[in-house]
């Protein structure tokens, strides 16, 4: 199904498929408060790739993450009024680190919503930035019920991490920017572009930003094994939800259902969605640290643990790697480069 | 003393000390083979250290370790008779590594005289790109020597880490290239500019670039304790040797006497220089990874170790810092994070 199809058949109510030049919009409005991520090569990473790959750092995003993209695109697309009331945001970590950091940039005042079981790291980010933290158990509670709640309480506004037209715009701005920093004669060499995904926001702003800049391009989104289900969607053709406790290092990946306005995206654009194993993304994070000498997360690194552990073939021909973020406890990281 | 009249009254022999005309030419000459690093920002960096700081990443550069640029810019000034009976270097490891690096990629024969007790992951890194290493005893035996003997045999052609004026050009690309990454309304504002050092080529180019970009920046040296050669020697009025057998976790900056061609420079031209102690760079190691998402070694970190430990006040003025590589072994980097 083409884009546009899937854009004119989709049930998605009020929310609007954002499209290119959302993202360029996007791109000039956040300008001044993120960080322009540095594209980087690693000669060692082409050797064992066997192709050149360009790797898009947006670990090193201020908070730590490309989520700050979608945050400051959304609430800066707040009027005034609307952002005396606040903002809430319920989040594992980078997407409520984002807000709490946007947020505080702009004077609006923001709650944040955690599981108890949120990496510390991410948790005191968010604190840092002058949000308020209301955690909870994801085993017992309803981060959705807690969320309307407050929002019922003080008339804030929702940002939610994926299901967000501006959100997605602002997460399309990564692979944009980094196409602008791509000589010209370098950017139809690009076969692949690989991003991990958890609702699937960044693979959706990553497919509308390439289905303008070269539609030819293929877009693989990957996921950790046990929260694969947009692997699944994409094989049924339907937002597949994952059944029972899984468990993987990449708590940023651990959605279990696609976010039905990237889905509508992903579904019709994507070429593929591949799983890496909690030991394949060790052994990514472990080459990121020796060789690239970056700290990037679990989550954050799982396209290019696709990529090293040939769960997607190159075959020679140069691709970009998104690698979204860096936010790992230091003790994690210490037990991992351990063994 | 100025730099002219410092130039004027050097006894440097045949070595010419390099000027701003020979780094412009360096970073044309080697743009194609190196990394633009990129130059970041951290909101929690600022926050500690009261001011702006912006960070040259040269840990991101090829090879890891801004040395690579030195490497290019003496290699490619080589003509091709002198380039077909090779090359030698001694190192500890990061001018190694980027002489074995710049020299497998022109086609020059490259051997590396290396302590038998360097770092692990630098000599992996010299072997990789194809040079031969010819390892000694760093207590009994002399480097020198050994170089003169390959010399004699060969005909190679000898690239010192710091008494070379095209290595010393190529090394002030480094802060000439984040001055041109500045917008030119932060230019002025920055007061401050802190190098680690070692022999001081690094420190050396900066001064020569800053004396024509903005003469009146203040520029820091910074050493590690034990190896505070140059802070003896600048207070003294000249070249001071380190005695005794003394340690440090900066493998990169072991230096016991300065560089005289660097020194010549930098006696004219630094504000001052500084040390830290180990403890300091492993404080500051871990903050890089927590914070910055940055593998920074310990000789790489120094500049920034003197801000986080307050060794050189910002006054909340605006400081320019080079991260000068990654190069760290990742059981030591593991024991760093552990303590």
């Amino acid at each position: 199904m083409t884009l546009e199809k899937s854009i004119r058949h989709s049930t998605l109510g009020m929310l609007r498929i954002p499209n290119f030049s959302d993202i360029e919009s996007a791109s000039q409005r956040i300008a001044p408060y993120v960080t322009r991520t540095p594209l980087l090569r690693s000669p060692i990473l082409d050797g064992l790739a066997g192709a050149p790959v360009w790797l898009k750092a947006e670990n090193l995003q201020l908070t730590g993450a490309f989520k700050l993209r979608g945050a400051f695109n959304a609430l800066l697309t707040l009027d005034e009024e609307t952002r005396s009331r606040g903002v809430i945001a319920y989040s594992t970590g980078n997407h409520g680190q984002a807000i709490a950091y946007a947020a505080n940039r702009l004077g609006i005042q923001a709650t944040v919503i955690m599981p108890a079981d949120a990496p510390k790291t991410k948790m005191d980010g968010v604190r840092r930035y002058g949000a308020i933290v209301h955690q909870y158990d994801r085993h017992t509670e309803s981060r959705e019920e807690i969320g309307m709640q407050i929002l019922q309480r003080t008339g804030a506004t929702l940002i939610p991490p994926g299901d967000q037209p501006d959100v997605i715009a602002g997460q399309g701005t990564v692979v944009f920017e980094a196409w602008n920093q791509l000589q010209e004669e370098q950017r139809p060499t690009i076969r692949k572009i690989l991003v991990p995904c958890g609702g699937g926001g960044l693979a959706a702003g990553t497919c509308i930003a390439m289905s303008s800049l070269a539609k030819e391009t293929e877009i693989f989104a990957v996921e950790p094994f046990g929260f694969d289900d947009t692997v699944m969607s994409l094989a049924s053709g339907k937002r597949e939800k994952i059944i029972g406790n899984n468990q993987t290092l990449c708590d940023a990946l651990m959605a279990s259902i696609p976010a039905e306005l990237p889905f509508a995206v992903n579904s019709a654009y994507l070429t593929g969605a591949v799983a890496v194993t909690d030991d394949e993304v060790k052994q990514a994070i472990r080459f990121a640290i020796d060789t690239l000498r970056l700290v990037i997360e679990p989550g954050g690194i799982v396209a290019l643990a696709a990529i090293l552990a040939r769960k997607i073939q190159l075959n020679g021909e140069p691709a970009l790697v998104v690698l979204s973020g860096g936010n790992i406890d230091t003790d994690i990281l210490s037990s991992i480069l351990a063994t």
